[in-house]
């Protein structure tokens, strides 16, 4: 019989969820998070927390949740599965910086359980990842990201980090635009025990991603924070959420899922940036800053 | 042998574009469109034609095309046809004010022909409609609107008026908020010769719409351009516009059909506003201008 992850994976995000909020809190400097405790009519609930208009932060959320109860006919058809009952639990987090010159940064860690009638785990796997979006390229902020991804799954297995890190290029594929939505990271899903690695491995990988996203991410925030920038700079980063909005709202199974099962919709949104631009077919200078983003996003690379 | 309305309908639509846009042209008083021709690869092709930054409108298209070819394979599944070759024309227009007290509104006109493979017609059908989406209500701008398009269709049956608003409400209902995009209009679609409507009945309903359009909508701009309105009206119109987007990109079939299936991306996406906001459970004041949009696209109503 399988046994259960959700008294260790449960706590385990509820605290990194504080660690997480904590470290933005005090990169802000400003800006204070602001809870939502929200419950599940059928079974569950979570926790939201948004922070807005931010020194640094103009808006974020770290959000987790752990529901249960029968699954939705729409998952039954997602997942390939007869009525079951279900609990799932994670931590998701976007956050979306004022300063154009530091990256969109996502992450989202998940624990899945699917039951059979007799009430024991059928079915049981983790999910996850961590990717950035930048508005302008700095080289060394994208390898400091993927260096920190790599660590991490180089713990685990040599493997993981090139496996994970091409999953993540091609989930993040705003395929409409032929274009990636930002520089990746790690993307991982259906982590089930197979003949190399039980479950505990799994969680031992999983939290170990999780416990380096404050060391990915917010040495960046910290290094550009500050860097001056004009109304055109911002432009450019609101025209570039507008192509953030079209992959979430189109292409992420995560979002569109949530939207067709009755999800807690402010929850689900939080991950859309504050201020958007769409201009008719907007066109960039040759050889400009600008150009140099759409053009790495056509082609995603090695960064380490 | 089917006839073709290749000949009647594309002409109509070209006449129509001219008409719109030089009234539009004319009502904002200080900004041109700017016409983009495009080719379709596969074959047709059409004429987009967007104005930006004016006086009265912040930005809006008005597309026409004419394609054909085989038909692709993703739309064999949404028409439940075989292989066929196929032809499409049509008008499809968004019109976002800068102004938050005029509504953005939207219309689309077209003819649609699937061949045997004998090359004669095997299936032909209008579809189209106009729809209003405010952002404070003046009820009797709406009656205006409404009032207009059921003259339009009264003149070609008792009983369209009330059929194709009811699947205009139902049409563009953004049911991850349970609420309706905007005020409704006309929606009709498939419209195919029956025991009481021959073709030529439908083109001339159609056109008959159409040839409306400009008096449905111009005379609520000329009244509301004027308005006086301060940052909190204009952040309201920001937000409603993110719901815009979101049942542009998650609900609208004519949207993700053209994502799907390499349409192109400009033109379809003309249709998103140019400056959005999304802010975290936003809530309106009570007894609220705001707050009465809000009641009324929950509970869609007549306005006759």
């Amino acid at each position: 019989m399988k046994s259960s992850f959700k008294s260790s994976f449960y706590p385990y995000i509820l605290s990194l969820q504080d660690q997480i909020c904590q470290a933005i809190e005090q990169e802000d400097g400003s800006a204070k998070f602001h809870e939502d405790l929200w419950e599940r009519p059928e079974g569950g609930g979570g926790r939201s927390r948004v922070i807005a208009e931010g020194a640094v932060f103009e808006k974020g959320g770290v959000n987790i949740s752990a529901v249960h109860g029968a699954l939705p006919t729409s998952m039954q058809q997602y997942f390939g599965v007869e009525e079951a009952d279900f609990y799932a639990t994670g931590i998701s987090l976007v956050l979306h910086p004022k300063n154009p010159f530091v990256p969109t940064v996502h992450a989202n860690f998940r624990y899945f359980e699917l039951y059979n009638s007799q009430g024991n785990i059928e079915k049981q796997w983790f999910g996850g990842g961590l990717d950035l979006t930048p508005y302008y390229i700095f080289p060394e902020d994208v390898t400091h990201f993927h260096t920190i991804c790599k660590k991490a799954c180089d713990a685990h297995h040599p493997e993981f980090y090139a496996t994970y890190k091409k999953r993540c290029d091609e989930y993040f594929w705003n395929s409409h635009r032929n274009e990636a939505r930002g520089v990746g990271g790690l993307f991982f899903d259906y982590l089930q025990a197979n003949e190399n690695q039980t479950m505990n491995d799994w969680y031992a990988f999983v939290t170990g991603v999780g416990d380096q996203f404050i060391q990915a991410y917010l040495p960046i925030v910290s290094k550009r924070k500050n860097t001056a920038y004009t109304s055109s700079h911002r432009n450019w980063q609101e025209i570039r959420r507008g192509r953030y909005v079209e992959f979430n709202l189109v292409h992420d199974k995560g979002t569109l899922f949530g939207l067709k099962t009755n999800g807690r919709i402010e929850s689900i949104l939080m991950s859309l940036p504050p201020q958007v631009q769409w201009r008719y077919d907007h066109q960039v200078a040759e050889n400009s800053p600008e150009a140099l983003l759409v053009e790495t996003l056509k082609n995603p690379k090695d960064w380490i």
